[in-house]
Protein backbone atom coordinates (compact mmCIF):
# COMPACT_ATOMS: atom_id res chain seq x y z
CA UNK A 1 0.00 0.00 0.00
CA UNK A 2 1.08 3.15 -0.79
CA UNK A 3 2.11 5.61 2.19
CA UNK A 4 1.39 8.58 0.68
CA UNK A 5 -2.78 6.76 0.39
CA UNK A 6 -2.01 6.31 3.91
CA UNK A 7 -1.25 9.51 4.63
CA UNK A 8 -4.10 11.00 2.71
CA UNK A 9 -6.42 9.03 4.66
CA UNK A 10 -5.02 9.65 8.00
CA UNK A 11 -5.01 13.35 7.10
CA UNK A 12 -8.80 13.39 5.80
CA UNK A 13 -9.89 11.48 9.53
CA UNK A 14 -7.57 13.72 11.78
CA UNK A 15 -8.97 16.62 9.82
CA UNK A 16 -12.96 15.57 10.02
CA UNK A 17 -12.23 14.64 13.86
CA UNK A 18 -10.37 18.17 14.74
CA UNK A 19 -13.26 20.33 12.87
CA UNK A 20 -15.81 18.37 14.07
CA UNK A 21 -14.85 18.16 17.56
CA UNK A 22 -14.21 22.52 17.58
CA UNK A 23 -18.53 22.94 16.40
CA UNK A 24 -21.04 23.84 17.75
CA UNK A 25 -23.52 21.23 18.06
CA UNK A 26 -26.74 22.99 17.29
CA UNK A 27 -25.70 24.35 14.49
CA UNK A 28 -24.32 20.91 13.07
CA UNK A 29 -27.88 19.36 13.58
CA UNK A 30 -29.54 20.98 11.10
CA UNK A 31 -30.76 19.25 7.88
CA UNK A 32 -30.21 20.48 4.64
CA UNK A 33 -31.06 18.01 1.69
CA UNK A 34 -31.03 14.07 1.27
CA UNK A 35 -27.89 12.09 0.72
CA UNK A 36 -26.80 9.58 -2.23
CA UNK A 37 -27.81 6.73 0.31
CA UNK A 38 -31.46 8.45 0.82
CA UNK A 39 -31.73 9.25 4.51
CA UNK A 40 -31.40 13.61 5.59
CA UNK A 41 -28.15 15.20 5.11
CA UNK A 42 -27.24 16.67 8.06
CA UNK A 43 -25.02 20.01 7.99
CA UNK A 44 -22.53 17.81 9.90
CA UNK A 45 -21.68 15.23 7.41
CA UNK A 46 -22.14 17.78 4.58
CA UNK A 47 -19.09 19.81 6.59
CA UNK A 48 -17.30 16.54 7.17
CA UNK A 49 -17.47 15.37 3.69
CA UNK A 50 -16.56 18.80 2.28
CA UNK A 51 -13.31 18.59 4.15
CA UNK A 52 -12.27 14.98 2.82
CA UNK A 53 -13.37 16.27 -0.89
CA UNK A 54 -11.30 18.73 -0.77
CA UNK A 55 -8.21 16.92 0.92
CA UNK A 56 -8.91 14.68 -2.36
CA UNK A 57 -8.60 16.92 -4.48
CA UNK A 58 -5.47 18.77 -3.20
CA UNK A 59 -3.83 15.61 -3.33
CA UNK A 60 -1.45 14.66 -6.58
CA UNK A 61 -3.09 10.73 -6.25
CA UNK A 62 -5.60 9.91 -8.33
CA UNK A 63 -8.28 8.49 -5.69
CA UNK A 64 -11.62 7.58 -6.28
CA UNK A 65 -14.13 8.74 -3.17
CA UNK A 66 -17.17 6.81 -1.78
CA UNK A 67 -19.15 8.96 0.70
CA UNK A 68 -22.56 8.95 2.27
CA UNK A 69 -23.96 12.00 1.10
CA UNK A 70 -22.21 12.09 -2.22
CA UNK A 71 -21.99 8.89 -3.31
CA UNK A 72 -19.36 7.75 -5.94
CA UNK A 73 -16.95 10.40 -7.16
CA UNK A 74 -14.72 9.26 -9.77
CA UNK A 75 -11.34 10.86 -10.28
CA UNK A 76 -9.79 8.32 -12.11
CA UNK A 77 -8.18 6.51 -9.72
CA UNK A 78 -7.94 2.84 -8.97
CA UNK A 79 -8.38 2.92 -5.08
CA UNK A 80 -11.19 4.85 -3.49
CA UNK A 81 -11.38 6.36 0.07
CA UNK A 82 -14.28 5.15 1.22
CA UNK A 83 -16.25 7.61 4.03
CA UNK A 84 -18.25 7.65 6.57
CA UNK A 85 -17.87 11.58 7.28
CA UNK A 86 -19.52 10.97 10.89
CA UNK A 87 -20.19 7.24 12.17
CA UNK A 88 -22.84 7.93 14.69
CA UNK A 89 -24.85 11.27 13.06
CA UNK A 90 -27.53 10.53 16.06
CA UNK A 91 -25.32 10.57 18.91
CA UNK A 92 -23.53 13.42 17.48
CA UNK A 93 -26.22 15.51 16.75
CA UNK A 94 -27.89 14.32 20.37
CA UNK A 95 -24.61 15.53 22.25
CA UNK A 96 -24.22 11.58 23.08
CA UNK A 97 -20.05 11.48 23.55
CA UNK A 98 -20.12 8.38 20.75
CA UNK A 99 -19.50 9.35 17.46
CA UNK A 100 -16.82 8.49 14.72
CA UNK A 101 -15.30 9.47 11.63
CA UNK A 102 -14.41 6.16 9.17
CA UNK A 103 -12.08 6.59 6.54
CA UNK A 104 -10.67 3.23 4.46
CA UNK A 105 -8.87 2.64 1.19
CA UNK A 106 -10.28 -0.23 -0.78
CA UNK A 107 -10.94 -0.98 -4.37
CA UNK A 108 -13.89 -3.08 -5.77
CA UNK A 109 -15.71 -4.60 -2.91
CA UNK A 110 -15.53 -4.39 0.93
CA UNK A 111 -13.10 -7.33 1.01
CA UNK A 112 -10.31 -5.74 -1.08
CA UNK A 113 -10.52 -2.72 1.94
CA UNK A 114 -6.59 -2.15 2.41
CA UNK A 115 -5.92 0.22 4.99
CA UNK A 116 -9.14 1.55 7.49
CA UNK A 117 -8.63 3.94 10.27
CA UNK A 118 -11.96 5.29 12.38
CA UNK A 119 -11.25 7.94 15.04
CA UNK A 120 -13.56 8.31 18.27
CA UNK A 121 -14.40 12.11 17.87
CA UNK A 122 -15.51 12.96 21.47
CA UNK A 123 -12.28 11.13 22.59
CA UNK A 124 -9.40 11.25 20.50
CA UNK A 125 -8.84 7.50 20.37
CA UNK A 126 -8.05 6.17 17.36
CA UNK A 127 -7.90 2.97 15.49
CA UNK A 128 -6.04 1.55 12.22
CA UNK A 129 -5.25 -1.45 10.34
CA UNK A 130 -3.53 -2.15 7.08
CA UNK A 131 -3.96 -5.30 5.92
CA UNK A 132 -1.40 -8.26 6.95
CA UNK A 133 0.34 -5.93 8.87
CA UNK A 134 -2.34 -5.96 12.20
CA UNK A 135 -4.45 -3.60 13.61
CA UNK A 136 -3.55 -0.41 16.29
CA UNK A 137 -5.37 1.69 19.01
CA UNK A 138 -3.32 4.88 19.55
CA UNK A 139 -0.30 3.22 17.95
CA UNK A 140 -0.30 0.12 20.36
CA UNK A 141 -1.12 -3.16 19.01
CA UNK A 142 -4.15 -4.49 19.72
CA UNK A 143 -5.14 -8.38 19.22
CA UNK A 144 -8.70 -10.03 19.71
CA UNK A 145 -9.00 -11.90 23.20
CA UNK A 146 -9.72 -15.53 22.33
CA UNK A 147 -11.26 -15.62 25.88
CA UNK A 148 -14.74 -14.91 26.23
CA UNK A 149 -16.25 -14.06 30.31
CA UNK A 150 -18.99 -16.13 31.38
CA UNK A 151 -21.00 -13.63 30.94
CA UNK A 152 -20.23 -11.78 27.87
CA UNK A 153 -21.20 -8.05 26.54
CA UNK A 154 -22.73 -7.41 23.55
CA UNK A 155 -23.37 -4.25 21.54
CA UNK A 156 -27.03 -4.73 19.64
CA UNK A 157 -28.71 -2.69 17.10
CA UNK A 158 -32.23 -3.06 18.49
CA UNK A 159 -34.52 -4.74 16.26
CA UNK A 160 -37.13 -7.47 16.64
CA UNK A 161 -35.22 -10.38 15.36
CA UNK A 162 -32.36 -10.37 18.46
CA UNK A 163 -32.41 -14.00 19.70
CA UNK A 164 -33.56 -13.74 22.53
CA UNK A 165 -30.87 -15.79 24.61
CA UNK A 166 -28.52 -12.85 24.41
CA UNK A 167 -30.40 -10.43 26.72
CA UNK A 168 -29.37 -12.58 29.37
CA UNK A 169 -25.94 -11.45 28.78
CA UNK A 170 -24.63 -7.73 29.43
CA UNK A 171 -26.04 -5.31 26.96
CA UNK A 172 -25.52 -2.17 25.29
CA UNK A 173 -26.52 -0.31 22.18
CA UNK A 174 -24.08 2.41 21.37
CA UNK A 175 -25.07 3.69 17.94
CA UNK A 176 -21.70 4.02 16.36
CA UNK A 177 -21.00 1.11 13.94
CA UNK A 178 -17.43 1.76 13.35
CA UNK A 179 -16.27 2.69 16.79
CA UNK A 180 -18.94 -0.76 18.20
CA UNK A 181 -16.52 -3.00 15.48
CA UNK A 182 -13.37 -1.62 17.22
CA UNK A 183 -13.88 -1.95 20.44
CA UNK A 184 -14.53 -5.82 19.40
CA UNK A 185 -11.07 -5.98 18.01
CA UNK A 186 -9.57 -4.50 21.12
CA UNK A 187 -11.98 -6.65 23.22
CA UNK A 188 -13.52 -4.27 24.92
CA UNK A 189 -17.06 -5.73 23.50
CA UNK A 190 -17.44 -9.39 23.15
CA UNK A 191 -20.18 -9.56 20.17
CA UNK A 192 -21.24 -6.74 18.12
CA UNK A 193 -24.59 -7.87 16.44
CA UNK A 194 -27.16 -6.02 14.14
CA UNK A 195 -29.72 -8.36 12.42
CA UNK A 196 -31.45 -5.95 10.30
CA UNK A 197 -30.31 -5.30 6.69
CA UNK A 198 -29.02 -1.59 7.61
CA UNK A 199 -25.64 -0.74 7.68
CA UNK A 200 -23.58 0.50 4.75
CA UNK A 201 -20.37 -0.04 3.30
CA UNK A 202 -19.13 3.18 4.17
CA UNK A 203 -19.93 2.47 8.55
CA UNK A 204 -17.96 -0.94 8.35
CA UNK A 205 -15.69 -0.97 5.29
CA UNK A 206 -12.64 0.55 8.20
CA UNK A 207 -14.31 -0.99 11.20
CA UNK A 208 -14.41 -4.44 9.53
CA UNK A 209 -10.47 -4.34 8.49
CA UNK A 210 -9.44 -3.21 12.11
CA UNK A 211 -11.63 -6.12 13.31
CA UNK A 212 -10.27 -8.96 11.02
CA UNK A 213 -6.36 -7.56 11.74
CA UNK A 214 -6.92 -8.08 15.54
CA UNK A 215 -7.72 -11.91 14.78
CA UNK A 216 -11.67 -11.46 15.44
CA UNK A 217 -14.12 -12.13 12.98
CA UNK A 218 -17.33 -10.46 10.88
CA UNK A 219 -20.46 -12.07 9.32
CA UNK A 220 -23.60 -11.17 7.98
CA UNK A 221 -26.87 -13.18 9.30
CA UNK A 222 -26.55 -15.52 6.30
CA UNK A 223 -23.37 -16.62 7.77
CA UNK A 224 -21.13 -15.33 4.93
CA UNK A 225 -17.79 -13.59 6.36
CA UNK A 226 -19.35 -9.68 5.03
CA UNK A 227 -18.53 -8.74 2.02
CA UNK A 228 -20.40 -5.66 -0.13
CA UNK A 229 -19.95 -3.53 -2.90
CA UNK A 230 -18.95 -0.19 -3.36
CA UNK A 231 -22.47 1.26 -3.77
CA UNK A 232 -24.17 3.46 -0.68
CA UNK A 233 -27.61 2.07 -1.20
CA UNK A 234 -26.53 -1.28 -0.45
CA UNK A 235 -27.26 -2.48 3.60
CA UNK A 236 -26.57 -5.40 5.26
CA UNK A 237 -26.40 -7.30 8.93
CA UNK A 238 -23.48 -7.80 10.96
CA UNK A 239 -22.00 -9.83 13.76
CA UNK A 240 -18.79 -9.24 14.46
CA UNK A 241 -16.88 -10.74 17.74
CA UNK A 242 -13.54 -11.46 18.71
CA UNK A 243 -14.63 -15.11 18.86
CA UNK A 244 -16.20 -17.53 15.60
CA UNK A 245 -17.92 -19.84 17.91
CA UNK A 246 -20.00 -17.03 19.41
CA UNK A 247 -21.32 -16.13 16.10
CA UNK A 248 -22.03 -19.49 14.88
CA UNK A 249 -24.23 -19.91 18.15
CA UNK A 250 -26.16 -16.77 17.39
CA UNK A 251 -26.72 -17.98 13.49
CA UNK A 252 -27.87 -21.62 14.82
CA UNK A 253 -30.38 -19.51 16.77
CA UNK A 254 -31.40 -17.00 14.10
CA UNK A 255 -32.19 -19.40 10.80
CA UNK B 1 -24.64 25.73 51.13
CA UNK B 2 -20.81 26.54 52.15
CA UNK B 3 -18.78 27.13 49.21
CA UNK B 4 -16.01 24.67 51.02
CA UNK B 5 -17.88 22.01 50.73
CA UNK B 6 -18.34 22.63 47.12
CA UNK B 7 -14.71 23.06 46.94
CA UNK B 8 -14.30 19.50 48.71
CA UNK B 9 -16.80 17.67 46.07
CA UNK B 10 -15.39 19.42 42.99
CA UNK B 11 -11.78 18.47 44.36
CA UNK B 12 -12.57 14.73 44.90
CA UNK B 13 -14.21 14.75 41.84
CA UNK B 14 -11.54 15.77 39.37
CA UNK B 15 -8.94 13.99 41.78
CA UNK B 16 -10.67 10.89 40.41
CA UNK B 17 -10.95 11.62 37.32
CA UNK B 18 -7.51 12.76 37.03
CA UNK B 19 -6.22 9.76 38.77
CA UNK B 20 -8.13 7.33 36.48
CA UNK B 21 -7.71 8.93 33.36
CA UNK B 22 -3.98 8.12 33.56
CA UNK B 23 -3.95 4.81 34.83
CA UNK B 24 -3.33 1.31 32.87
CA UNK B 25 -6.68 -0.27 32.52
CA UNK B 26 -4.95 -3.75 32.40
CA UNK B 27 -3.92 -3.00 36.39
CA UNK B 28 -7.54 -1.48 37.34
CA UNK B 29 -9.44 -4.48 35.95
CA UNK B 30 -8.49 -6.77 39.05
CA UNK B 31 -10.68 -7.87 41.21
CA UNK B 32 -9.73 -7.18 45.20
CA UNK B 33 -12.32 -7.76 47.54
CA UNK B 34 -16.27 -7.44 48.10
CA UNK B 35 -17.38 -4.00 48.92
CA UNK B 36 -20.19 -2.90 51.12
CA UNK B 37 -22.81 -3.00 48.25
CA UNK B 38 -21.96 -7.31 47.98
CA UNK B 39 -20.52 -6.69 44.43
CA UNK B 40 -16.54 -7.71 43.92
CA UNK B 41 -14.69 -4.58 44.22
CA UNK B 42 -12.33 -3.42 41.52
CA UNK B 43 -8.94 -1.73 41.90
CA UNK B 44 -10.23 0.86 39.90
CA UNK B 45 -13.30 1.51 42.27
CA UNK B 46 -10.59 1.76 45.73
CA UNK B 47 -8.01 3.47 43.84
CA UNK B 48 -10.67 6.27 43.63
CA UNK B 49 -12.44 5.74 46.52
CA UNK B 50 -8.67 5.98 48.68
CA UNK B 51 -8.62 9.89 46.98
CA UNK B 52 -12.16 10.85 48.28
CA UNK B 53 -11.18 9.53 52.04
CA UNK B 54 -7.90 11.04 51.95
CA UNK B 55 -9.51 14.50 50.42
CA UNK B 56 -11.89 14.32 53.35
CA UNK B 57 -9.78 13.63 56.11
CA UNK B 58 -7.55 16.41 55.23
CA UNK B 59 -10.36 18.79 54.84
CA UNK B 60 -11.07 20.48 58.02
CA UNK B 61 -14.68 20.42 57.04
CA UNK B 62 -16.90 18.34 59.33
CA UNK B 63 -18.32 15.60 56.46
CA UNK B 64 -19.07 11.97 56.14
CA UNK B 65 -18.72 9.85 53.44
CA UNK B 66 -21.08 7.40 51.93
CA UNK B 67 -18.99 5.39 49.17
CA UNK B 68 -20.03 2.19 47.29
CA UNK B 69 -17.53 -0.14 48.01
CA UNK B 70 -16.56 1.37 51.98
CA UNK B 71 -20.16 2.24 52.78
CA UNK B 72 -20.73 5.37 55.38
CA UNK B 73 -18.15 6.72 57.29
CA UNK B 74 -19.01 9.07 59.95
CA UNK B 75 -16.99 12.04 60.63
CA UNK B 76 -19.46 13.70 62.56
CA UNK B 77 -20.54 16.00 60.19
CA UNK B 78 -24.20 17.39 59.01
CA UNK B 79 -23.51 16.90 55.56
CA UNK B 80 -22.29 13.72 53.73
CA UNK B 81 -20.54 13.12 50.50
CA UNK B 82 -22.33 10.64 48.44
CA UNK B 83 -19.84 8.81 46.27
CA UNK B 84 -19.70 6.95 42.86
CA UNK B 85 -16.12 6.69 42.72
CA UNK B 86 -16.77 4.89 39.44
CA UNK B 87 -20.05 4.86 37.70
CA UNK B 88 -20.04 1.92 34.66
CA UNK B 89 -17.31 0.24 36.13
CA UNK B 90 -17.30 -2.59 33.51
CA UNK B 91 -17.50 -0.16 30.87
CA UNK B 92 -14.33 1.02 32.79
CA UNK B 93 -12.51 -2.26 33.11
CA UNK B 94 -13.45 -3.46 29.66
CA UNK B 95 -12.18 0.00 27.79
CA UNK B 96 -16.09 1.42 26.13
CA UNK B 97 -14.92 5.15 27.09
CA UNK B 98 -18.66 6.09 28.89
CA UNK B 99 -17.80 6.37 32.86
CA UNK B 100 -18.06 8.92 35.15
CA UNK B 101 -17.12 9.87 38.79
CA UNK B 102 -19.91 10.60 40.44
CA UNK B 103 -20.16 12.81 43.77
CA UNK B 104 -23.15 14.77 45.68
CA UNK B 105 -23.53 16.23 49.14
CA UNK B 106 -26.58 15.74 50.80
CA UNK B 107 -28.08 14.90 54.60
CA UNK B 108 -30.70 12.58 54.97
CA UNK B 109 -32.20 11.37 52.15
CA UNK B 110 -31.44 11.40 48.66
CA UNK B 111 -34.33 14.54 48.30
CA UNK B 112 -32.00 16.33 50.61
CA UNK B 113 -29.36 16.28 47.92
CA UNK B 114 -28.09 19.95 47.78
CA UNK B 115 -25.19 19.96 45.25
CA UNK B 116 -23.76 17.41 42.19
CA UNK B 117 -20.97 16.67 40.37
CA UNK B 118 -20.52 14.37 37.35
CA UNK B 119 -17.62 14.03 35.14
CA UNK B 120 -17.55 11.97 32.12
CA UNK B 121 -13.92 10.71 32.67
CA UNK B 122 -13.01 9.98 29.05
CA UNK B 123 -13.87 13.11 27.65
CA UNK B 124 -13.85 15.18 30.74
CA UNK B 125 -17.16 16.35 30.23
CA UNK B 126 -18.51 18.25 33.84
CA UNK B 127 -22.09 18.71 34.63
CA UNK B 128 -23.13 19.89 37.81
CA UNK B 129 -25.88 21.41 39.89
CA UNK B 130 -26.63 23.10 42.92
CA UNK B 131 -30.45 22.90 44.42
CA UNK B 132 -32.40 26.11 43.56
CA UNK B 133 -29.32 27.25 41.07
CA UNK B 134 -30.35 25.13 37.87
CA UNK B 135 -27.62 22.83 36.37
CA UNK B 136 -24.97 23.16 34.29
CA UNK B 137 -22.16 21.58 31.78
CA UNK B 138 -18.71 22.63 31.29
CA UNK B 139 -20.35 25.67 32.80
CA UNK B 140 -22.65 26.53 30.43
CA UNK B 141 -26.71 26.73 32.01
CA UNK B 142 -28.39 23.54 30.57
CA UNK B 143 -32.12 23.67 30.24
CA UNK B 144 -33.98 20.36 30.04
CA UNK B 145 -35.78 20.79 26.62
CA UNK B 146 -39.38 20.30 26.68
CA UNK B 147 -39.77 19.10 23.09
CA UNK B 148 -39.76 15.72 22.45
CA UNK B 149 -38.98 14.43 18.93
CA UNK B 150 -41.47 12.18 17.11
CA UNK B 151 -39.57 9.15 17.72
CA UNK B 152 -37.66 9.95 20.65
CA UNK B 153 -34.29 8.74 21.98
CA UNK B 154 -34.63 5.92 25.11
CA UNK B 155 -31.11 5.41 26.70
CA UNK B 156 -32.50 1.96 28.45
CA UNK B 157 -30.38 -0.69 31.28
CA UNK B 158 -32.11 -4.26 29.73
CA UNK B 159 -34.12 -6.40 31.98
CA UNK B 160 -37.14 -8.50 30.91
CA UNK B 161 -40.13 -5.83 32.09
CA UNK B 162 -39.34 -3.20 29.71
CA UNK B 163 -42.59 -2.08 27.60
CA UNK B 164 -43.05 -3.33 23.70
CA UNK B 165 -43.45 0.02 22.79
CA UNK B 166 -40.12 1.84 23.42
CA UNK B 167 -38.15 -0.33 20.98
CA UNK B 168 -40.04 1.31 17.99
CA UNK B 169 -38.05 4.08 19.18
CA UNK B 170 -34.39 5.24 19.08
CA UNK B 171 -32.34 2.75 21.87
CA UNK B 172 -29.02 3.18 23.16
CA UNK B 173 -27.99 1.32 26.40
CA UNK B 174 -25.04 2.91 27.47
CA UNK B 175 -24.32 1.76 30.93
CA UNK B 176 -23.63 4.15 33.31
CA UNK B 177 -27.05 5.75 35.56
CA UNK B 178 -24.81 9.11 36.43
CA UNK B 179 -24.08 10.22 32.68
CA UNK B 180 -27.14 8.74 30.93
CA UNK B 181 -29.13 11.19 33.72
CA UNK B 182 -26.69 13.99 32.41
CA UNK B 183 -27.75 13.49 29.30
CA UNK B 184 -31.69 13.55 29.54
CA UNK B 185 -30.57 16.95 31.86
CA UNK B 186 -29.47 18.56 28.45
CA UNK B 187 -31.84 16.84 26.21
CA UNK B 188 -29.01 14.21 24.32
CA UNK B 189 -31.50 11.70 25.58
CA UNK B 190 -35.42 12.14 25.81
CA UNK B 191 -35.74 8.89 28.22
CA UNK B 192 -33.55 6.92 30.44
CA UNK B 193 -35.59 3.63 32.18
CA UNK B 194 -33.92 0.98 34.38
CA UNK B 195 -37.25 -0.96 35.39
CA UNK B 196 -34.98 -3.37 37.35
CA UNK B 197 -34.69 -2.78 41.18
CA UNK B 198 -30.87 -2.26 40.57
CA UNK B 199 -29.53 1.66 41.07
CA UNK B 200 -28.29 2.58 44.41
CA UNK B 201 -28.11 6.23 45.61
CA UNK B 202 -24.30 7.05 45.13
CA UNK B 203 -25.02 6.08 41.52
CA UNK B 204 -28.13 8.51 41.23
CA UNK B 205 -28.01 11.50 43.96
CA UNK B 206 -25.88 13.54 41.26
CA UNK B 207 -27.71 12.73 38.37
CA UNK B 208 -30.89 13.21 39.72
CA UNK B 209 -30.15 16.82 41.05
CA UNK B 210 -28.85 17.79 37.52
CA UNK B 211 -32.15 16.22 35.80
CA UNK B 212 -34.20 18.58 38.07
CA UNK B 213 -32.12 21.74 38.49
CA UNK B 214 -32.23 21.20 34.42
CA UNK B 215 -36.15 21.43 34.78
CA UNK B 216 -36.65 17.47 33.61
CA UNK B 217 -38.33 14.71 35.78
CA UNK B 218 -37.10 11.57 37.84
CA UNK B 219 -39.40 8.77 39.34
CA UNK B 220 -39.02 5.01 40.39
CA UNK B 221 -41.53 2.82 38.61
CA UNK B 222 -44.19 2.74 40.84
CA UNK B 223 -44.84 5.86 39.96
CA UNK B 224 -43.46 7.85 42.89
CA UNK B 225 -40.67 10.62 42.72
CA UNK B 226 -37.18 8.99 43.09
CA UNK B 227 -36.36 9.49 46.99
CA UNK B 228 -33.98 7.02 48.80
CA UNK B 229 -32.56 6.33 52.21
CA UNK B 230 -28.29 6.90 52.47
CA UNK B 231 -27.58 3.12 52.32
CA UNK B 232 -25.68 1.71 49.79
CA UNK B 233 -27.68 -1.79 49.85
CA UNK B 234 -30.72 -0.06 48.81
CA UNK B 235 -31.72 -0.45 45.26
CA UNK B 236 -34.17 1.51 42.71
CA UNK B 237 -35.65 1.25 39.67
CA UNK B 238 -35.86 4.82 37.70
CA UNK B 239 -37.11 6.40 34.64
CA UNK B 240 -36.12 9.74 34.30
CA UNK B 241 -37.39 12.24 31.47
CA UNK B 242 -36.99 15.76 30.21
CA UNK B 243 -41.04 15.33 29.59
CA UNK B 244 -43.04 14.19 32.55
CA UNK B 245 -45.85 12.84 30.36
CA UNK B 246 -43.35 10.40 28.87
CA UNK B 247 -43.01 8.77 32.22
CA UNK B 248 -46.64 8.69 32.86
CA UNK B 249 -46.88 6.96 29.83
CA UNK B 250 -43.92 4.02 30.48
CA UNK B 251 -45.93 4.10 34.23
CA UNK B 252 -49.44 3.20 32.37
CA UNK B 253 -48.20 0.84 30.13
CA UNK B 254 -45.98 -1.32 33.13
CA UNK B 255 -48.52 -1.49 36.15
Amino acid sequence: MDPELIRLANDIANSIANKIRGEDKNRLRKNIGVGADGTPTKLIDKMAEDIAIEKIQESPLPVNLLSEEIGFMDFGGIYTIILDPIDGTRNAVRGIPFYAVSVAIGKDRLKDTEYGIVINIPTGDTFFAEKGKGAYLNNHRIISPQYIPKKPLYSIMMSENIPEFIFDNHIRSLGAASLELSLVAMGAIDCFVCTKEYLRITDLAAGTLIVREAGGFVYDIEGRELDMNLDVTERTSVIASTNERMIFEILEVIK
